[in-house]
């Protein structure tokens, strides 16, 4: 796509020190347990330890402290409906300037005071792309605040990448990373980091079957802009960009989608077997591991995934049935 | 108690080589939002991420590493509701001996799923104190294995210590460790190890109200074997043993008791703000810092708390309804 910025490598290693000073450098979890599930070496990049309880602190970070004074006092702005809402909000209250947040009225309320407590304005909307953006219009021509694009930003995008930079250091052996993809940002920043540290390493999109417009878009050659319908995993309902899906289609990622079933017994197994609580979100990319290492698909060697966040409702977790994956035990490895 | 072996802190020590290579040295957590809660440093010791889910892995081994050649082959055995009878499959599986665990038929199903995984024979019994006994009287005659009680053993209360030396390691500054009490093998060995390393740290054993033996035991100074009532903490519900008892009296322990509420809220604050999965019974240590730390009762300094166990019924969590903790955010640190 002509006129594009597409962030490359060099974006994702200067976002890398732009944010050390903020973020996280979250703990690789491994699961023998989940290695015997899968047949091989799994392992868990804990985004959902990030600071905020999510990746998106990465790229909002890098975009906020990217701004000049002037900009930055102006403060920043963006429609959400979940964690890039309480990450920008706690970017904007690190660097000490006003944000304010559009989020839909039917927004997760764990999310929602999630941004709250860091400060930020929630101006609430109708639940349509639509009223988003007219909302989002209106209080960025009232504030003259900056809108930080979820994910259609070129440095929210290299700062999520940092998120793999760190698993590839941490798992240096490490042969494909599987990645949830909402809008993109997260597998565009995961693609550019993984292949700028090692260009043969695999790189899989994972998304639920009902809103698998990235599948769609990527076979097609263009955006396609619709879902077929919902799913359980909240924070996967946006579509790509132009960017993204100009990134996703340089860097040949290949996408997998997972049924509702999938999603919830990846999310039971990550509880059950890694102890760690994560959003239905974040179980997508494990789910697409499951999935694939159950139907021989899997790419050769060891695996990283990202689990991209843990912000959940604990008044709604879909465990009210047994899980159907019985005899995991717990023993975890944890690298630093 | 004249005749008891009350284990020291050379045994702890001799312990903590002795299963080095066994057991994971867990991390420990620490939440910047649990800490502006109770108002100073919290860290939590990660034993709900010890090989079988719990710190019961810690004594076993101990104890099952302890035994000449002859006795270990004739196997191991021990009635228990939970997380021993896991620990002790493990144990016996990793050194390959036969394992026989006496279990109540009302144990949670998660437990007897994980002690079944590890190979062990588990003989189910009715759930009073005396079918268990009798049970495994019978098992122990038919088999010739050595009994390995989940508490009442000075190589198990050893084995449970090395968590606290660990913790003591990796957060130096700890001037308080809080673990739960039930039959009193992890509060004895945490105040064997927390004395040994320095006698004025603080050793608080926390327990539900309604089975708040050790508290009226030691009150008395001789045991109370008897519960009012029951409690949601189902890995709780043992009592003291006279060693137990008296090396809880040696070493001052204070026992704060918590309501299910405070436990059910605890447990969410350890869901929303750490992102793992705990047991209720594991919560209640925690639990009983949030109530000290309303009450301005907390000892001074940093406190330690042994996260003793995540083994909980995904289908069974006490999130029904919302939890009264808001504006909780993610902001987690990881000691290894």
């Amino acid at each position: 796509m002509r006129g594009t910025v597409l962030p490359g490598i060099d974006d994702v290693r200067r976002a890398a020190v732009c944010i050390a000073g903020f973020v996280r450098r979250t703990p690789v979890l491994r699961s023998a347990s989940i290695d015997a599930l899968v047949g091989r070496p799994v392992w868990f990049k804990c985004e959902h330890l990030q600071r905020g309880g999510a990746f998106k602190y990465r790229g909002a970070t890098n975009a906020v402290q990217a701004l000049d004074a002037a900009t930055a006092a102006r403060g920043v702005a963006a429609h959400s409906s979940g964690n890039h809402a309480a990450a920008l909000a706690l970017a904007a209250a690190t660097r000490g300037i006003p944000c304010w947040v559009v989020m839909p009225a039917d927004a997760p309320e764990v999310k929602r005071a999630a941004t709250q407590a860091h400060g930020a304005t929630v101006v609430l909307c109708e639940p349509t792309l639509a009223a988003r953006e007219a909302i989002l219009a209106e209080v960025l021509e009232r504030t003259g605040a900056v809108e930080i694009h979820p994910y259609d930003h070129p440095a929210v995008i290299a700062g999520q990448g940092t998120a793999t930079l760190e698993l590839l250091e941490q798992v240096p052996s490490v042969r494909s990373v599987v990645a949830p993809v909402s809008g993109g940002g997260l597998l565009g920043g995961t693609a550019i980091a993984a292949h700028g540290v090692d260009p043969a390493i695999v790189v899989v999109g994972a998304e639920p079957v009902g809103v698998d417009d990235a599948r769609r878009s990527l076979a097609a050659g263009r955006l396609v802009t619709e879902h077929n319908t919902t799913s359980i995993a909240d924070g996967l309902l946006a579509v790509l960009s132009e960017r993204t899906l100009a990134i996703l289609a340089d860097h040949d990622v290949e996408i997998v989608t997972v049924t509702e079933e999938e999603i919830i017994e990846a999310m039971a197994v990550v509880f059950e077997a890694l102890k760690q609580v994560v959003e239905p979100s974040a179980a997508v990319a494990f789910a697409a591991v499951v999935r694939a290492g159950r139907r021989g698909t899997l790419p050769p060697g060891e695996v990283g995934v990202i689990l991209s966040g843990g912000n959940v409702d604990l008044g709604a977790l879909p465990f009210d049935r047994p899980t159907g994956v019985r005899g995991l035990t717990v023993d975890v490895e944890v690298r630093p």
